[in-house]
């Protein structure tokens, strides 16, 4: 008799979105004429960029002639766009980085829950309380997590490195020695970020120890302060020992064209093998390549047209960021956040849970944000608010919490 | 010291298709004159159907406007996708699938290769031989084929199921038990199928020995004779014991667009736990849905005109497929498939190794094709060719080895 992956079933709950959208469902068939306003999912509301729509549309048009068709894309991702990237996101930024380790997907979360493929199942896994759950999921998923204690609400095997007001939401170095430490800058869900100095100590640490570092830089469009690391490698060594995750969601809206990339630096072994050489066959063995088309409209975010209206669009929610911020300040909130990502991370008033908070705001103002436990025992006690909705929406909502 | 997942090492050489890409680069730079025709990979070459296009730049103008924008695609795919699929691939042919059964991809490729990702890395695994590399390869790196035993060129732990001449391509019911079983039908790479009434026997089989199949139906639309099914849940009781992987990619070329569906019908269950759950929860945690664009091209497939249209390419490229078919058979050839399938089998002549013929056929007629060795053991002595070039290419290619 076939057995199944057991690991699955050490999985807690389902998909946090995939529960608060439950949640939703559940609200709105009780009460059809409420207008709820969603600041929970990390979700974009603007259109594509006006070079993206031409992008797509030029190349929707090559789709349709035999001469220009185009069949299965190049395992890793064409040219035109790997180059691009190259240029502009690392050669810009003074990081060494070279087309063939830049891995075209169809997303930083495919990536991210795929990344675990190429490792050992037995490395321990040092991840942010709280965190971007497919991280934790995927490495539940994959049995590298060990079991889950109801006591603690952690995994036996998971290393956990809280991210609370008492390190200004920056990890400190682990105690136990992990294997693989993933890192996401600015950061989901807190919004807050490190500074270059800072991540260079952890970059140092992740190779005086061994350990490889998993970067998720989805945010780094949102970043507005200087010194500031917008990709890891402009700290040194750092392709020695970091894979970086990259997405078009947030900085172009992306989320339901799918594109995203990975870097994997030729430096990275693990003794004699290339991780890059490893990452390489995963996409040609599990993966067929992203779409023409939208590898095209990529290509079109880094034009110099692209690049203005993406920027027009970041200063657009980096408003709506600004204004909850500011609002909710005012109000008496304590907040966190949405100076250098689109996340707004608050602290849930009178003592109320997160969940409670959620129940609160979602029945009392009709907003939905993201309870921060459902990101990590030490995200108890927050909530998350993101700036990606439409101005107006976003101002109304504040307005609502502010009221009650 | 991070460690990787040392089943990689494993793998024999690389992904096939990269390694023949790489064969053709080195003669192209020798020989830069030369007109190569490539009959290797199965990669169509027509356009995509008008009615596609036409949907195509639709959706790329609802994604340009504000109030017809789509961020995150629904987890599991659109409902007006699912609900095509469900009507026009199962219910039109009795087999009773529901909506919420059917989950949309990126293609079956990726499907192909993280379906295991549910299933314990101890079941053991049947797959036909010669076979589609990526049940193997993704095998090997999950760690459910033991070790590559050079003397015999197979996986200790993998069930080997030869299709040759002598059991006209359809495999005889393992000796060994196996608990997963990858079957493809109409088969690539043999271009032969199995009728419904064989199925069935494959069906019993599993239920009886407590197996899941993997059932590859990427090739149905090319199915001419009666009595063959165009998908196992045509078969009684196959949604107790069968998952099945469908395409866009040849039915209507959207081998650069990046479309495809698994079925995990809710019946198929290991003791208490529902696999269409696990499935479920994959795709919520390591992927992010299909682009809304693709999907309502997907949804265009379906339509009166997209239905005429596809049809008229699967023709085209069957005609390619009896031309090949026929002339080689003319010309003295063994020649097997290319009835139900756009691919055809020709035993090598004169006892010539596959990758002697490949060698042959390059350097003699400036004709890719792919060696049958590639896709295992048994496929030594054969040779694929695919009916997915144009007409003209198809026939000069033809006549030029008829001609050595």
């Amino acid at each position: 008799m076939f057995q199944i992956n057991e690991n699955y079933l050490k999985l807690q709950g389902s998909y946090l979105f995939s529960s608060i959208a439950a949640k939703i469902r559940a609200y709105t068939e009780l009460h059809p004429d409420k207008k709820i306003i969603r600041l929970g999912i990390g979700d974009v509301t603007l259109p594509l960029a006006p070079a993206v729509i031409s992008a797509l549309h030029d190349a929707v048009d090559e789709m349709a002639v035999q001469e220009t068709f185009h069949g299965y894309a190049p395992d890793l991702g064409y040219e035109f766009l790997r180059s691009a990237i190259c240029t502009n996101d690392f050669r810009s930024r003074g990081a060494d980085i070279t087309v063939d380790e830049i891995f075209i997907s169809d997303g930083a979360k495919s990536d991210s829950g795929n990344i675990g493929d190429i490792f050992s199942v037995n490395n321990r896994v040092a991840i942010c309380d709280p965190v971007y759950p497919v991280y934790l999921d995927s490495n539940v998923m994959d049995g590298r997590a060990g079991d889950y204690v109801p006591e603690t609400e952690r995994y036996s095997r998971v290393i956990y490195m809280p991210c609370t007001e008492y390190n200004g939401f920056v990890p400190d170095l682990p105690k136990e020695q992990p294997d693989m430490i993933y890192l996401c800058f600015p950061n989901n869900p807190t919004g807050m970020t490190i500074s270059k100095a800072d991540l260079q100590k952890w970059v140092d640490y992740a190779r005086e120890v061994g350990a490889v570092i998993i970067y998720d830089a989805a945010y780094e469009a949102y970043i507005t302060e200087k010194g500031v690391a917008h990709t890891i490698y402009e700290c040194d060594g750092a392709k020695e020992c970091a894979i970086e995750l990259r997405s078009f969601s947030k900085n172009a809206g992306f989320t339901g064209t799918r594109l995203g990339y990975t870097v994997v630096p030729k430096q990275l072994k693990c003794g004699d093998v290339s991780l890059n050489a490893l990452w390489a066959r995963r996409h040609g063995t599990k993966f067929n390549g992203t779409a023409y088309i939208v590898q095209r409209a990529g290509e079109a975010v880094y034009s110099e047209a692209g690049k203005k209206e993406t920027a027009a669009q970041v200063a657009y929610y980096m408003r709506n960021a600004s204004y909850i911020r500011t609002s909710l300040l005012d109000a008496g909130y304590t907040v966190y956040g949405g100076v250098n990502a689109p996340y707004i991370w608050l602290k849930t008033p009178h003592g109320m849970t997160s969940w409670e908070f959620f129940d609160y705001l979602l029945e009392g103002a009709n907003v939905v944000g993201t309870p921060g436990s459902g990101f990590g025992p030490s995200g108890e006690g927050f909530f998350r608010l993101t700036a990606f909705g439409s101005y107006e929406n976003t101002k109304e909502a504040v307005e609502r919490i502010c009221r009650m």
